[in-house]
């Protein structure tokens, strides 16, 4: 299923599954830590620091979760910090070809004038429960599909008591941790009214573009400011970030409170061989195959080059972290060290009878998994998760016929996408007035029919059923002109009229997706049973024998819930080369070439000279973050802002993997980078005085 | 260096570079052998074949080498058969917006109507001089560059000699045969003049485009005719093929003499994991992201897709080759049959020490290269291999500034590719009228500069050399448009003019080129010094280990020269299902949609039904075959033309790395077929008497 926004970040956790767990060394700033099972001795030992319960909850209540993205909150009033690049989707449906945001940058200086983001929501952590018990009753003894749909129920159940009546403004969440070593329940107070503050013009924001992205040094604007309503009003918060303008100096403790999207730290080898694979021969092809199609794309006119530009940023994004994470699987070294590690636990269980009876061969029951995988991915990623059909609409129809189908079901039995506590956001989505842009719709889901074509083969019952005798370029015509659901109205007409409103539908995308429901389904289910599943089930047990081999004080692998790293502020040495920890303002006019993606908005040609040259800009720190921490706040020791955390340097992206404290470094904007350009770039003295309070 | 066509079916060999040696199942129709070598005891136990010496030299003589791909004489009057594929770039330069002969074909009814091809030339093998011993002498003791240089210098020494002062119709190429265990001097009849005689429609020559492409069943009339001239009039010629208009039959042996490109059946584990990765992160995406493009960019108007469409057919085939590649490359089947291997033949050197002391632990000397070749291919495809500049102008440009330095130097000091012996073709595609399109020129230009941006970053040295501070769009469209390279007089005036003529051009290609030459060459005296001799080297010791190993009767790895494989008419069984070795011409009526690539031309459909609809049309053998093998003619132990070699199906892709009996069918166009359509289709009854012989 494929309705979500395409989370820039973590879009390798989407991608890819599986949570892990890693024991954390003694020596490096590693790990992605609960905030209840914070490395105390470590971080009293290395930086002097005991948080207290309650810097906790204030922290925990302060953080904020958006799509894709973290987020924190800044002011009493609701403020919101997050990245450009978290909140891009918003500015770029709230654009117009006569009004481009994008380019032109926003700012609200009244209340009045601030813009509800069409699709966003917010969620910030209330309380965590534990449940492990409650589902390892559930799936004792099962396997495979009986497996899947008691876990499927259980999570039903659980999640809709958590949420109780509120579904407005109440959200949970079953978090599995350390691989199905704990299931929580994580209940959200849910923002669905979110609204456009101030963002920088595009070219400052995203300044160096694709070129710079994972690079360091570096020198982005990469902010966004949002405010959460309730009731239609600024929603008032107890818990909020102070800003410290002068950031944190070298060396300094900072933490970054976020929600990191997926790590891959212990994954089995069959597992690591079948992802490197995977992204091999489906995921790099399939993107690299966008960006040439959006480049050229883009090289038509003005409107082209916007539509293409926008989408350009998250395929190029997408490309460098799968390339970053293959690089890391491919020569021999994370190879044999994995293998190695995976060949002592081994060892470690067979050596302890009680130990094996109880996990028994895990690795084997994984491997299995993988030859499955293999033998029916493609089908899978094409049919089911959409990569087939690369249009909005869709998506749309896919959630309209499956909607319908799956709200006729009690809500245990549902496909867990459309469980009643996933109902609001699904049809906040329908109601979007976002524009969808019919030549471009038109020309991606040409791309994509080509590829469903090329990787299937001609023979395909699928792409015999798609295509019929027409090509391509023709199906894609017919189906994006012929169709309505670019119309929120017609969206929510389907949605009302339920099964039978799709019955009578002569939309073409209803129609398409109608006929492609019984493949799709028999593939999900054949891939939850034969993939998932087992890999789940299999994975707990090594998290077991992990458990048993390690002893307590590991984290969990990161699952797109709230997490506190440590480290410092600090640069690195690569390949002899020292790359100190700080870039500033009189860098960037350096850098700035005119031509895009170097060239500086108008606004910043014109402060030139009344910015401060060695105001501090970007910085880098060793805090061990990964997609899903872009908009983390980084705050020290008083919990203050003294950044804002929105990318890794190119080894970061192999910290899906494991951590290497030498080289992985987190990429943050300088709290008094923002506090300088909103006072003298962008004059916002009122949002200036809401952030660093009266005078 | 980069100046060759694109070899379509070659296009893997050309990337990946090793020649090797592989010893022959007892039981499998394996084997590219060299006509001096062929497994006479098997070919006379399982099918009664024993040829004499009069079968090999007529064979040898009828056999033909064009770029990229191989051909056969078909009548005494140097008419010459290959495949529509191999002859399409010659096509596509005979073509203009007004007459495109790629889409309506041509056949010219008499000889004044042949049609020169700007760019192709033929080469007939004459005759093979064994020189090991000369080379072993030169190179002896010598390691790296040292290796290199004296190697360069031999070859360029003999091939001169060999070639002797005919340059314009004598051709001598020395060839590594068994990863340096033999190197041999073949000197070739060679044949500048070449005319198109006959090219069928595109639509039906590749009927199924890239959806049927490594497919079977299937129907492509993929063959085209040539003729070879000589002083302006057809060449008269002792050897060639006659047809036989009914095929072979099922189980009947079928031979194929031909130029297989390269098959890199015993690569070391390291060089296999290193191609591996190679064709992961940089060959399948470089690929992708230009069919992503030309898809696009087809998309504008008929003359764009008219362009695009051409070098899609060879971006689509190289996605598949590379694809089959290095899914044969994943999962844990291939390498750990590899894995087993190598260890057995470590063991046995390791156990004999006089053999230990001869070949020392090459497998070390080449994981060494391999890694060196990780640090720098990157940089060196990019700017020395001339990926970052899709341009047919960059490489002219490269041409004329690299020939005007190396042809001041001596004969044995050059670049090889400047050696005297190739300076005629060099000169032939300097003179080629063939248009060039300006803004498919910009398109392909813009997307491989931004493609260099992204890969070595907007701070490498290069890219900032070649972008300053523009962008990749600007760049390309100030290049193409400044330069006149695009016109063969420009070109010739600054061929001629040596040295002085390239100083004193403003062409912006030779600029460029002239600006990149110090990294350019710089890259390559590493690439070559520190990977390619280190690689070479150290493959002649493992030779020399498995001749130890194996013993005689093995055939070499395939290297672009001349080889014959036997088999026979013979379908296969994938997952169940029985494939059958024929299609016939009503089954390619019944394939036919109308719509492209599916929809036949207006003469097939007027013709349909004249035609014999139980015509054998397209078939399959279990012949060893690989690309360059493509054009090749399938003969019977007559010397009859039963078929033309065309294609492989998807798992003759692995044939790369192994060859699978069960699997493994090369694709032919059926004898009769071609007849059928000749004298139905096209009515050509002047070319059909040449071929059949006067009746």
């Amino acid at each position: 299923m494929n309705t979500h926004p395409l989370l820039r970040r973590a879009i390798v956790g989407l991608m890819c599954g599986l949570g892990a767990l890693a024991a954390a060394s003694a020596w490096a700033d590693e790990g992605m830590w609960t905030l209840d099972n914070l490395p105390r001795a470590l971080l009293k030992q290395r930086y002097g620091f005991e948080p207290t319960q309650a810097w906790l909850d204030k922290v925990m209540r302060a953080s904020a979760r958006i799509p894709g993205c973290s987020a924190s909150f800044v002011s009493p009033d609701g403020l919101v910090m997050t990245n450009h690049h978290c909140a891009e989707r918003c500015v770029g449906q709230l654009s117009t070809p006569d009004n481009d945001r994008v380019a032109k940058g926003f700012l609200a200086r009244e209340r009045g004038q601030e813009q509800r983001c069409p699709e966003m929501e917010l969620n910030r952590l209330e309380n965590i429960t534990d449940v492990t018990e409650v589902m390892n009753a559930a799936t004792a003894g099962k396997q495979g599909a009986a497996y899947q749909a008691a876990e499927d129920a259980t999570r039903a159940r659980l999640t809709r008591e958590c949420r109780g009546s509120d579904a407005e403004s109440t959200r949970c969440d079953l978090v599995t941790l350390y691989r199905g070593g704990r299931y929580q329940l994580y209940k959200y107070r849910r923002y669905s009214d979110v609204r456009l503050v101030w963002v920088p013009e595009f070219s400052v924001a995203q300044f160096g573009g694709d070129p710079d992205n994972f690079n360091f040094p570096r020198w982005s604007l990469d902010t966004t400011f949002l405010r959460a309503y309730e009731g239609g009003q600024p929603a008032k918060v107890a818990d909020y970030f102070r800003f410290k303008v002068a950031g944190a100096e070298p060396g300094e403790l900072t933490l970054v409170p976020g929600h990191p999207g997926n790590t891959q730290r212990q994954l089995t080898v069959a597992q690591l061989e079948a992802l490197r694979d995977r992204l091999a021969l489906q995921v790099l092809p399939s993107l690299s195959e966008s960006r040439g199609g959006l480049l050229q794309y883009g090289r038509q006119d003005a409107e082209s080059h916007r539509l293409a530009d926008g989408a350009l940023q998250g395929v190029e994004n997408g490309l460098k972290v799968i390339r970053g994470e293959l690089e890391a699987l491919s020569g021999r070294s994370l190879m044999e060290t994995k293998r190695r590690a995976e060949q002592q636990l081994r060892e470690f269980v067979a050596a302890r009878p009680e130990l094996k009876a109880r996990v028994g061969d895990p690795w084997v029951d994984i491997e299995k998994a993988t030859r499955a995988a293999r033998a029916i991915g493609t089908e899978y990623s094409m049919i089911e998760m959409g990569q087939a059909f690369g249009s909005s609409l869709f998506q749309q129809a896919r959630v309209l016929v499956r909607g319908a189908a799956e709200r006729g079901k009690p809500n245990g039995e549902r496909l867990r996408e459309f469980v009643d506590t996933n109902l609001p956001q699904i049809e906040q989505r329908l109601r979007s007035p976002a524009p969808v842009y019919p030549a471009f719709e038109q020309a991606r889901l040409t791309w994509s029919l080509n590829r469903l074509r090329s990787t299937l083969g001609a023979d395909d019952a699928t792409v015999k059923l798609v295509l019929g005798r027409r090509t391509p370029e023709q199906v894609a015509q017919a189906l994006v002109s012929g169709s309505k659901l670019a119309q929120p109205a017609e969206r929510l007409r389907l949605w009302n009229g339920g099964q039978a409103a799709i019955e009578q539908s002569d939309d073409p995308f209803i129609q398409l997706v109608r006929k492609l429901e019984p493949t799709a389904r028999a593939l999900r289910q054949r891939y939850e049973a034969d993939v998932q599943a087992v890999e789940r089930e299999a994975a707990q047990r090594v998290a077991i024998a992990s458990f048993a081999q390690t002893g307590p004080g590991v984290y969990p692998d990161a699952t797109f819930s709230l997490r506190l790293s440590f480290g410092s502020v600090k640069g690195w040495e690569e390949n002899g080369r020292k790359i100190g920890p700080y870039t500033d303002v009189a860098g960037l006019y350096a850098r700035a070439t005119g031509e895009d993606p170097f060239a500086l908005p108008p606004s910043w040609v014109a402060a030139q000279g009344q910015l401060q040259g060695s105001q501090r800009f970007n910085f880098v720190t060793d805090n061990d973050i990964i997609g899903g921490n872009s908009g983390s706040p980084v705050i020290n020791r008083e919990a203050e802002i003294v950044g804002l955390a929105f990318d890794g340097n190119m080894p970061s992206i192999g910290g899906a993997f494991f951590f290497d404290d030498k080289l992985n470094r987190m990429v943050g904007l300088h709290s008094g980078a923002i506090v300088e350009a909103l006072r003298k770039v962008y004059r916002a003295d009122g949002l200036l005085q809401e952030l660093l309070g009266k005078p």
